[in-house]
């Protein structure tokens, strides 16, 4: 398992939401949401799924995102 | 050329710059956005596309969305 970290143009809670819900389709046993923080603008996650995936699906919300580390 | 209304369910700027940006995905030539309204919810496009097409395409951003007319 690997954290990962991405930052998300987030500016309210709806957008944190948008964000929770499309990791989710990756699958609940797939993807951990360790934190999801609209003031930073973060998304730290814990996966076996490559980094790839999860900015694909974060890119689907139609919001920029880019990985941190 | 039809014009559909969806209600989705936005809470802030960047909601609405979400629905925007995926439906340029679609094409600025074949979807015409006519309003994306925060305070109502309401999102009114005009395309020869398909209704189903729009809801698909809103549905990827993560947040609930239905077609009012």
């Amino acid at each position: 398992m690997t954290q990962y970290v991405f930052e998300m143009a987030m500016t309210c809670g709806g957008c944190a939401n948008a964000a929770r819900k499309v990791l989710g389709k990756l699958g609940e046993d797939k993807v951990k949401i360790d934190d999801i923080n609209v003031e930073t603008k973060k998304i730290t996650v814990t996966t076996d799924l490559p980094a790839d995936d999860i900015l694909e699906a974060l890119k689907k919300t139609g919001k920029e995102i880019k990985r941190l580390q």
